[in-house]
């Protein structure tokens, strides 16, 4: 039996998730859900039965939230306090302590369970991060993102008033250290200042060093890949000198998704609750039988 | 109350352990175990109770295998079935997941845990190699060693009649291949041809393009440096072009005794049964309060 998600929202990790379904063996779709269809209930995006309520599709095993950080709680906790299992990438690293405690409760009531923060970073890069600090208790970690496209970071720099579209690029400046560069295309008679005003004030970017560019086209410059060098140096037990990194080269919302269907895989394994990718045993975001997936890979 | 570990051998891995213990803030040393302390029950090593048989030790949680590869299955049986939590480095990669099916039912009929095959590879490695797998789950990985010490290797060439002490190098030669480059130290009188012939057959070196060098002296060329290039690229859905790797130059054996202090922690926090480290959650390898290790490592 094939486990059953369902994907709500249909924007850019929207339609990878739908990939990376039909590309595993063990999830299939179970429809698609939007805030809206144009005032109807249900259609067909894609060849998937895309509806505006949940209830309006059959036996939904767990939700991907492919939505932006800031309404996952919101639809975390509504198709958590259902007994449907979720999963997200919600991104916004200083509230996700708080977001799992507030949403495990929910979870336990109803016999269900939440993976939160499952991207890449927040994700499978902490898997990374809490393994290397427990090889070298004593060190110091960097994580250098980039060049690339911060979804999360678009996304909040598009919802500024005049802005049409907007692209935050992440660049690594060194040890951990990152310069923000957003391009913006605005809307006729919206004032450049004010916008790159008030991206520069939001919680996203104002600890970075951050420059607004107005351009005629966004799309222009947009690129999908992405990447991140993670690095830990220091003591195992009392050896100093120990070293490792972890790099990759990636599409973005590629592997996002790739992520989530992997969580979603994994929330059908755990009991009751919320958890972070580093509570879930790596094993089990795998498809396949325990004794093989351990032959293969250990 | 801290846990508390026996160190079971004291050879180049366990006191490295008792290194790795002494530095965590929530393991203390039970005491070591060996088969021979000259005659006698106790002793003292280090200022650590030494005895030849671990009932003459007060409460041990846990005992860390720091013996042979070959040795792990006899003792993690014999523990396991006294009810003692085990953990060891077992690095014959081939037979880790018999090892585990043999060894849970007995972990299960006493209530202990066993975490085999905690190292760095297999081990850690492992965690990333799982976790790679499902990021990109059509793809290639190689695994690349070295160059370095091998420490299993260099044990079973020591072991054969006429040598005195072996050094094994392994040379990566790309895409998961390695040349193995073993060096001696024979007793008066050992044939070279024989002893270059009992190293290579044995199956630890067999697979690999193997080369024996008599030397006057192996202290002279050793080192415990080592690393590891583990690499992957594939799709994440069906995008393409997806690459990651995971670099790491260390000590050998600090680096051991760190990750089976580690399996040693997170062997307290398991159901009963036996495990390998892609089955256990990263964070339970790691001390501390869990709400902080998800603020500072998600």
């Amino acid at each position: 039996m094939k486990v059953r998600a369902a994907v709500v929202g249909y924007g850019n990790i929207g339609k990878y998730v739908l990939q990376a379904i039909a590309a595993s063996g063990d999830i299939e779709c179970a429809g698609i859900l939007r805030r809206s269809l144009g005032g109807r209930d249900t259609a067909v995006i894609d060849g998937y039965k895309a509806v505006t309520d949940i209830s309006l599709l059959d036996q939904v095993d767990v939700a991907i939230l492919a939505v932006p950080s800031r309404m996952v709680p919101e639809y975390a906790r509504l198709f958590l306090s259902r007994g449907i299992n979720t999963v997200d990438c919600f991104d916004i690293h200083s509230e996700i302590a708080a977001l799992r405690s507030s949403l495990s409760p929910v979870a336990v009531k109803s016999g269900a369970v939440g993976i939160i923060a499952a991207g890449w970073d927040p994700g499978t890069d902490s898997i990374v991060r809490a393994m290397l600090t427990g090889m070298m208790p004593e060190g110091t970690s960097y994580t250098n993102f980039g060049p690339g496209r911060s979804m999360g970071h678009s996304v909040v720099a598009a919802s500024k008033p005049g802005v049409v579209k907007a692209l935050s690029m992440t660049i690594p400046a060194g040890e951990g250290v990152h310069r923000r560069e957003v391009y913006v295309e605005l809307e006729p008679g919206a004032d450049p200042e004010a916008v790159a005003d008030s991206i520069k004030c939001d919680s996203y970017f104002i600890n970075d060093e951050t420059s607004v560019t107005v351009v005629d086209s966004v799309d222009a410059l947009d690129t999908h890949m992405h990447g991140v060098k993670l690095e830990r140096s220091g003591s195992s037990g009392c050896t100093d000198g120990q070293r490792a990194e972890f790099n990759m080269r990636i599409n973005n919302p590629a592997l996002t998704a790739q992520v989530l269907v992997m969580a979603a895989r994994a929330s059908m394994r755990q009991m009751p609750g919320c958890y972070t990718m580093i509570e879930v045993p790596v094993i089990d975001y795998l498809p396949g039988e325990r004794e093989t997936l351990i032959k293969q890979l250990v």
